[in-house]
């Protein structure tokens, strides 16, 4: 496995991340002798935020990582035992506790609508509780920010886009792999150092208003940051955006041997301030000057600028994507289906709950689009397209064939959002007509738990 | 200091968790000999979120424990050598690298409105520069989560709260650093064990669906887990509510050894359920039985519950609080205010920006109300009020006894929340008339820099 794991906690406390009540429930299985039982948890949602017609899986491989490397030590047993909540011989079989189950999942990058399956898991239910609260956690954040990304890249069409929002993200954590689950939605850069060493994604970097501050004169600091950085990026809005460009262009004439690669719009009117910086630059005789545009930009204002023939090369986001704001949460669901063999289901009025292990399958039409998914049984045969389960873990062990697949989460996520149909791809609110019908086999088995 | 320190990264990474512009334009100003320039950065936000009226000050400590242990070890230092963004005499200086300056700052849980520092960094620009990413990113998490909870806690005024949103947070750090701003907030309890444990909140817990459904019978469910658990808490809406709390008074009659310290309501009209079910319990004679309500809960739904009366004695609430739903991210800024001894500011048409060195002065009426703040210069004397920003860290050191203070930061929410005026309590989306003016010598300042 190339990724590097570090979670934002040592090694032997991540076992007790988890919520209490999976613990004790543990022990009232494990007092009952209902621990070794076979079962099977399903992961999912059943309702999309207001703004999302999809979401993009994302994360698995990393839960997955973790989850098969947990264990309780000595000092995680230690605390448990001063909680007094739990029996002598309970912490015994917890210190020797280790997930060696089964867990299911699609591909990363693959997009996904209510109620299928993002991830299975199959293990003695003394295992498969304890993973829940970690679980969801841990892919929660990745879906979330993968999918906002991927809506900005969408809009962003052939624009790069440059992730500038570790400093708006929830703490360390997010901040380092959540430069993950952007590349996976195909963001271009970030300025990110840790985020983009550790996970491959090239380091972008301009200026802050603080180094022009520190000069004189903004000539001055023009002048210092393009000699130390041949073909950077000047930030030209401390003072008058237009006054800036003016600069730029003044210190390329007088120094000819300075090359500059672009100048940054950070605040005003960015579709009107680009055209004018456009034409000062192209009258000047520097086409080769991108324009980069960042300040508070989402998909939405990137639409805008877009349709306005905005000239910007490259957009900068930050605090919108970086917490994903209009829809921070994402409400998973970690249910039993199956219990002993036989499909379980909890019954909850106006909610969906599809019992038993299930497999997805997404059909394309004669023109390789998606026309629609079925959601059947996992061990049901006779159903056309694409099977997007497979298993990432097997006995407790993670298949690295299966792992080979996050490579290529990018190109899936692109793939993907060009074969769907515009009412899934849509960017505004608003409900896609996606079909996500149940197998013969699957409705039966709902209506008759 | 008594708090543990456990960034979501290996201590060694942790320098490398920034901007790439902080290390291009710290090694511009090396280059250029500025970086031993005496400066001041100002943290402040300018405009609150639609939903908040005022933010509480959280994350300060963390972040200034992790500061003023920042290093770029030797392979911080060879990755960035990869780069090849770096000059090795840059490098050089870097590896001996360290934070040796000041940072004042409000206590933490001391709510601050638009445009007042709620801290400020005094060192040598090479310094000041570096942490801005970083405390950022630590102080946003805290300060967004803690006001949200502060708003919930208030809302359910006497009510005890519970945190059940582990699995809904952006991921590890999130989750662990979050319970201490939940504790800050006034938050009863959490299901997160290891948050709890290491932040010092109790423990608390119910059970899940999957725990009724591994048994053939809701009743063998509460059976057992009843037995297991004296005086614990039974999830009773897994088939229905109502026939869900007949079923926990039979057991009582059947098995008068038991004992029930509560029901808990996951679904359905919890205002409705919760009126029948405190019925059902007190006409069967077990009025001491507690009901916890969960599901959805936030700020407004705790409000509308409590105004209908529904008899409902705690509430857990997760989604909402676990990522501030409706305000998740707080646009900060880190400026540039002072430098080699002068103020300096940034001019940007509709936005705020105060140079210099600042002081927040709090002034209570007569009765001990708060009724307006004054911004000041740090060095301005005869002011008003409680002066509200102390040295956290000095000459590169945290300062213990500045420390102490957060053991009081419940206190002092609590305090403060009861001593503003209700239009900026008030939880309903708008405006408080709360005045923030600026002194003398600051408005002479802003204006004339």
């Amino acid at each position: 496995m190339s990724e590097r794991v570090t979670p934002s906690v040592a090694d032997d406390e991540l076992a007790l991340l988890t919520d209490l009540y999976q613990l004790t429930m543990t022990q009232a299985y494990w007092k009952e002798s209902l621990h070794e039982t076979p079962s099977t948890f399903s992961l999912f949602f059943r309702k999309l935020p207001a703004s999302r017609r999809f979401i993009l899986a994302c994360g698995q491989q990393h839960a997955a990582a973790l989850l098969s490397q947990l264990r309780f030590n000595d000092t995680a047993i230690k605390r448990l035992q001063d909680t007094q909540m739990f029996d002598a011989g309970f912490l015994d079989w917890l210190a020797n506790w280790r997930f060696e189950g089964d867990i299911w999942t699609v591909p990363e990058g693959t997009p996904l609508f209510p109620n299928e399956p993002l991830l299975e898991v199959d293990a003695p239910i003394g295992q498969a509780q304890l993973l829940e609260s970690l679980v969801m956690n841990l892919v929660q954040l990745e879906i979330t920010l993968t999918t906002k990304a991927a809506r900005i890249t969408w809009a962003a069409g052939d624009h790069p886009v440059v992730d500038f929002g570790m400093r708006r993200m929830h703490g360390i954590d997010a901040a380092v792999r959540g430069v993950r689950a952007y590349k996976t939605a195909g963001i271009h850069g970030t300025s990110n150092v840790l985020g983009g060493l550790r996970h491959g994604l090239a380091l972008n970097g301009t200026m802050a208003h603080s180094y022009i501050l520190a000069h004189d004169d903004e000539r001055d600091a023009f002048r210092a940051f393009a000699r130390h950085y041949p073909n950077t990026t000047l930030l030209i809005d401390t003072y008058d955006t237009l006054t800036g460009v003016e600069r730029v262009i003044d210190l390329l004439r007088e120094e000819p041997s300075l090359t500059v690669g672009a100048v940054r719009l950070d605040s005003g009117d960015l579709g009107d301030l680009a055209k004018r910086t456009r034409t000062l630059l192209d009258d000047a005789g520097y086409p080769a000057i991108k324009i980069i545009a960042s300040s508070g930009l989402d998909e939405h204002s990137i639409t805008d600028l877009i349709a306005k023939k905005a000239p910007i090369d490259a957009f900068g986001v930050g605090t919108h994507m970086g917490v994903s704001e209009d829809a921070p949460v994402l409400d998973l669901s970690y249910k039993l289906v199956e219990y002993a063999g036989k499909p379980r289901v909890k019954y909850s009025t106006g909610k969906v709950n599809l019992p038993s292990r299930k497999q997805v399958y997404r059909r394309r039409n004669a023109q390789g689009h998606y026309c629609g998914d079925v959601i059947a049984l996992r061990d049901e045969t006779g159903l056309d397209g694409e099977a997007l389960l497979t298993p990432l873990v097997k006995g407790g062990e993670l298949q690295t064939a299966t792992f080979a697949q996050a490579e290529n989460a990018p190109a899936r996520v692109r793939e993907a959002l060009h074969h769907f149909p515009s009412h899934v791809t849509a960017l505004e609110e608003g409900e896609s007509r996606y079909a996500v019908d149940l197998s013969p086999a699957l409705r039966g088995l709902a209506s008759n738990v």
